[in-house]
């Protein structure tokens, strides 16, 4: 492989930023160079929702780094620069700035890290003023106005996922009567119903009008107000509306550069990172993801798998040989007082993939109940009932019941293949306030065993 | 194997009730009887600081379960009954009742789980009304009744491990002057000592009076008080003293018996947790623990290790074939605000082991600062620099800060002898609460591979 001698990323987000501190850390040498579209390198859009409820107080704090932090480790930033071509032969990228200057940069190694836009659903007057998305600084800028500007009293949030319930709790937070409509049975249907019902009680406790099996079709303005339409005849009246309903991957550019897509039109790569066009590399929420159980890419967007990928991608670029080892699906979210996590497989996506799953829902406490301030944990555990190992986990309870990281070993057991039989032979910590002499994590596993182990020794009698 | 008819347990704490239950969920048909010589079975000796501090209003609130959820389960209780001799040629027990009356008890198979008991370091006076222990639930009530009918004022708690750290919290809140003195350097010399300086600072944050490398030799009575005195002029007048330097297994029984010891002169055991006496398993405080890195018996007491090697014995007991995976001493306590948890080698457990370790200390934020309620967790990670295995982590940190379930992330990829590299290829929850998009755990295993790592790509450049 030959020296790289400038690698040029194109998307100063977490895949982008990953890449370039990696290729840096690793090759001192080589000029590494950041064209992003704004003027909000490595930026925690994740942390939008904090911003707009007022947690954040400065949107300034939302970056991961400033830009001085980013070019002091010698990477150079190129802001309010949009890539609109890349020409794979002549190893070379066109750039327009705000003003129409175009600049014709050469690469040896590139880094595509595009990332994903806002779905727009096929809503009659979802351009009316008023009607906002959230992705980006300048989607969070809007927004902000609008609730500086306006005043707003009231807002319908379309979408049940982890914005709109972000967005739910931020805006009641601000003082905004908040209506969340969900075209599913149950909001975040990235768990399970009976999980999912935690939630929406959770959100009407804080008051916010839920309502779930609703398809919106319409948005009409209604004097100063926004009337929404929807399914089985919902309709609401609001101040504002927020369109939360997910993301696609951000593939133009790439695309006509001749750049090959995969798994839901995201951007096809292997687990080096690598396109189908040499020197050209992809990585983060514009990509598809390898999935570690499935064994085969899908589109998992994920600011955790976007640094990853990034990473792989710098190292590669610059003559590295590493590989993405792939995502479970870890992740959490809060919403008020709740934190709702899950890593690997529901029971139906591991039918769909082929497994035998069995799983079972238990209630346990997060701590020694003698302990001040015990909360119970709702915990579903997946695990194949022909040959024992754990398939997924999935938990709510409360934000201080340590759920994320009690998830997260769930996700370092499913990452070395462990068998739910396993689990109880795990030595983790104890102290009373934190935990039972059994944590919560291997007891799930102990009545899934008890109930579907194929190996579980059943006594000499 | 024979058929086990009638499985007898000495003791009726972690490893005995542990035992009793997993021999039940195998075999129902067996009887299983439990001998204990006191009223207290399946307590939670881990949270008498925390009846004694007041948190745990009722100390029958400590049992794990009552007597009538253990009988329900078929189990037989004979309470305050002590077990004086095991006679393994005829398969019997010989116990005696409160009143001195004798019972001759069959036993097919045989589980010793008798614990542990208090170490009495050789101090002048230490048997001085006012001087008290901390182990059993009879303990707890003697200091509980001392602190309501003296109602003092100041207590010095000699040894700084766990027990004497959670009871300087305890009786802080509690209202008295605490004392604390230890013979080491630092405080909690289960951590490195910069670790133990952070608990050190806490505990003068309270109010504690901390003296380290005092031995303490003598304790006289002064008037209606105590005096302590130690080296290096060390002198401490309080109306109680508490003595907590750690404990011993309690195998007297089992050694009349020809039960073989082992490690500490703890009770030899294998991984079946078979003595060398047919038909005769031990478990718990009062056996050697097989060590999943050292790959050797030590003497590790702990509550979660009990319960594994009760569960194993219980399995093996009726006829299973069950192996105890090991422990990793992975363990937690809670001093005041803070947390601070460890698992697996430190440095210089390490080294001694034949490892060629090396340690890196990092702080980082528990989750993004931008977010309310942020605290630094200090971190200390050992790997071999020769091989790259992860050996062991330590972590401090405030108690809301996932500090044990992220020391279980560290212990499970322990479990699964990950590389210290690899454990960026973990799949771990993130949401702004909660964490990074890289947790503290491959954050601070980065730094390590930036420094030590014999596989990291280091460019081509």
């Amino acid at each position: 492989m030959t020296h790289c001698a400038h690698l040029l990323i194109i998307g100063g987000s977490d895949a982008g930023i990953s890449a370039a501190l990696r290729a840096k850390e690793l090759a001192p040498s080589t000029e590494v160079t950041i064209l992003l579209s704004d003027n909000f390198p490595n930026f925690s859009i994740c942390g939008l929702p904090f911003f707009l409820s007022g947690e954040v107080s400065d949107w300034r704090n939302l970056a991961h780094r400033t830009k001085d932090d980013i070019t002091r480790e010698g990477i150079q930033l190129l802001i309010n620069h949009t890539a609109t071509a890349i020409h794979p032969t002549e190893k070379a990228v066109i750039a327009v700035d705000t003003k129409g200057q175009k600049k014709h940069i050469h690469y040896d190694r590139l880094v595509i890290g595009t990332g994903a836009v806002s779905r727009r659903p096929s809503i009659q007057g979802i351009e009316l003023p008023g009607v906002y998305f959230l992705r980006w600084m300048t989607d969070s800028f809007a927004v902000q106005k609008h609730l500086i500007e306006y005043n707003p009293q009231s807002v319908v949030i379309v979408g049940g996922g982890y914005i709109g319930l972000e967005m739910a709790d931020a805006l009641v937070l601000r003082g905004l009567r908040v209506t969340l409509v969900e075209h599913s049975a149950t909001v975040l249907k990235t768990v399970d119903p009976s999980l999912g019902e935690m939630v929406s009680a959770e959100l009407q406790s804080r008051g916010v009008a839920v309502a779930t099996g609703i398809s919106i079709e319409a948005i009409q303005e209604k004097g100063n107000q926004l009337l929404v339409i929807g399914s089985n005849g919902f309709e609401a009246i609001a101040d504002m509306v927020l369109v939360a309903v997910g993301a696609k991957p951000s593939t133009q550019l790439a695309e006509s550069a001749g750049v090959e897509l995969g798994f839901g039109n995201a951007i096809r790569v292997n687990r080096k990172m690598e396109t189908n066009i040499p020197d050209i590399y992809a990585a983060g929420d514009c990509v598809e993801t390898w999935h570690r159980l499935l064994q085969k890419s899908i589109y998992l967007p994920l600011g955790t798998t976007a640094h990853k990928q990034g990473r792989t991608a710098g190292e590669n670029a610059v003559g590295g040989n590493a590989e993405f080892a792939g995502s479970l699906g870890t992740q959490v979210v809060k919403v008020f007082e709740l934190a709702i996590a899950r890593t690997g497989l529901r029971d139906s996506e591991a039918s769909e993939a082929g497994f035998d799953p069995m799983t079972i829902e238990s209630e346990i406490w997060d701590h020694k109940v003698y302990y001040p301030g015990a909360h119970k944990l709702r915990i579903r555990v997946t695990g194949d009932r022909r040959s024992g190992p754990l398939l997924g986990a999935q938990m709510v309870g409360h934000y201080q019941g340590e759920v994320a990281k009690r998830i997260d070993i769930f996700a370092t057991a499913l990452f070395h293949q462990m068998e739910v039989d396993k689990l109880s032979d795990l030595d983790l910590s104890y102290t009373p306030p934190f935990s039972n002499p059994w944590d919560p994590v291997p007891m799930t596993a102990q009545t899934w065993s008890q109930r579907f182990s194929p190996y579980s020794y059943k006594g000499d009698t």
